[in-house]
């Protein structure tokens, strides 16, 4: 296979074997004479597809059985917006406004109740996260997103909320670093991004959170009635959580978050280091190094021409795809997942000096 | 391969070639150096994926895109349990119940307003399709569910509701008979039974509706946003849609929902003849036989030992998978979705007898 560099932010690049595995699924699972697509999510066989990649996503997150609840439901992060509120918004909760996905997500709370904006980096268009935020004691909870996509910045460090139980939209930095997951009540991530095909979100959710959950909110919104038939109220994303489950068993054979992250670092490094070291020409969109991200690296050129050109001539030489900066904000992007191989943020490197001594 | 027969009631058996295809598409989607899971939605290649599947369904259904949008949406028809009365119950609306789901969608309308259950056939277990129904003048939408996946009935005529706006779940007979869609306002279904893998629902909505939409609907629950969106108003299930596309071109080479029917006739025929020249044996559940599902064929043996005994002997001797009633009534159905083979229904006929001459 001639791979294309795909620097997609999502849908994005898949772990090879992963393909491979889900190709042959699709024609037959495991001899049974059945497509995984196929099979009844009742069966026995589909079944315990579905509670490995349970079982497995919470060992690589390092989280018990016991404390955590793992769903995989459908609807996109952007369902989760309204079902945190719908279960949990009682007195009010506490958002930070990070960019574009968290206004979304505050926009949805706002439907249901009394929502906070404790903290936003608005005021320089998202180019950092915000720092020392006094949360409302009598919260809720606190909502997070721990990577802004768009902005190419991470919270680099988890804040600390106290009792208040923190709620983190996770989707663009998933399982890409080691961090203490158990600080998190409840995260969820649309799998797009670093854990599989888009079509499934996974939810963790800390058990003991049910006992605040309101009561009457309708049935496909409710965690509860999701977590006691364990995600198979109705007929889930079935294939998309068998993908899922491959990506994890590739996670643990590589050797778990701390080997993901410390490839991650590497990849990461050696782009902004570049970028760092070429500043005239290529400008780093966030402000402060340790709120860049290590998933969407962001960056300007001296001109839109030339970022157009850019995108372009990468493409067309290269075949590296997508390397445009999301519509809202322009300049470039280059998503560099976990699934991206080094090799791919090498060739961008190549071009980036290429590209720089002709055009400069 | 050697393929199972599969009598799953979903997710359920698919076309060879478009397992064939998508088996292809995991591994690489049109020399593009990536997998149709890797494409980001919001490119050009995988929009045409997009628009072709939503262009294909309705011409298959003999609608106008001009009257008629697609959605391709996450969370199931059970979602669509919720999101129906959540834009479009403002008075009142008149629900029939025949049957589990039906009771599910009834269930979530009472969440939001004032629902008039207008009949039902739960006084014999739903084992018939009520006629001659009075529809409340004043009722915002009528609700059916077509095909009663669980007690094999389907509604052989689509009820005349005159002015009021007809909604229906469709998920298990969808794209399975020549019908009048156009009486329909709004119509869903699951994919997961007729036309692809699970994960996602297709909504075709009558555009005129929207002028009839709520007020202050949660952005992801509104009918109008994610028509406004065209279906991509965050990622959709981008794989599952792809497969979906594929059912659809398999279904208009074959000569569209004219022969679709005409094989499905067939093969409930060969099933129902059987049954109805061996009813000493074999119980058919359904009371009238216009009211028969040609999806879902049901049927009781002399005892529910004999019944268990059926299952493991179709599954042991001839790899024939799902036998099994709903967990809710128990018996034995067969689901005989559009991609079934004649040949599977036919090793069933076979097997029924030989079952029968050594058991009765």
């Amino acid at each position: 296979m001639n791979r294309a560099h795909n620097f997609s932010a999502g849908p994005a690049v898949l772990p090879i074997e992963v393909l491979q595995e889900t190709s042959q699924a699709v024609l037959d699972y495991n001899n049974l004479g059945m497509s995984i697509m196929e099979m009844s999510h009742r069966s026995a066989e589909y079944d315990a597809v579905f509670v490995e990649a349970q079982k497995d996503g919470l060992e690589i997150l390092g989280l018990s059985p016991d404390e955590y609840a793992v769903l995989f439901l459908g609807g996109g992060a952007s369902l989760q917006f309204l079902m945190i509120p719908m279960n949990f918004l009682k007195n009010k909760a506490d958002y930070v406004n990070t960019g574009y996905w968290s206004k979304k997500a505050i926009k949805e709370a706002q439907w249901v109740g009394n929502t906070n904006v404790v903290a936003s980096s608005e005021d320089m268009n998202f180019n950092y996260i915000p720092k020392n935020i006094t949360f409302s004691p009598d919260a809720d909870y606190v909502h997070i997103t721990t990577n802004n996509t768009i902005y190419g910045t991470r919270w680099n460090v988890v804040p600390d909320t106290g009792n208040i139980p923190l709620f983190a939209d996770m989707s663009s930095d998933f399982m890409s670093r080691e961090l203490d997951y158990s600080k998190f009540s409840l995260m969820y991530a649309g799998a797009q991004k670093n854990i599989g095909p888009a079509g499934v979100t996974m939810v963790v959710i800390k058990k003991s959170l049910l006992e605040r959950q309101k009561d009457n909110v309708p049935t496909m919104l409710n965690y509860k009635i999701h977590i006691d038939a364990n995600s198979m109220f109705n007929t889930p994303p079935c294939v998309n959580v068998y993908v899922v489950g491959r990506v994890f068993k590739w996670i643990k054979k590589l050797g778990g978050l701390a080997v993901i992250e410390e490839m991650n670092m590497k990849k990461a490094s050696l782009l902004y280091d570049y970028i760092d070291a070429n500043s005239e020409f290529y400008r780093g969109t966030v402000a402060n190094k340790e709120d860049r991200s290590i998933m969407n690296v962001t960056w300007n050129l001296p001109t839109p021409e030339l970022e157009q050109k850019f995108v372009k001539e990468a493409r067309e030489k290269y075949n590296m795809t997508n390397l445009k900066g999301h519509r809202s904000i322009g300049g470039i992007r280059a998503s560099i997942y976990n699934a991206c191989p080094i090799e791919t943020v090498q060739a961008l490197v190549k071009f980036m000096e290429e590209f720089k001594k002709e055009n400069s």
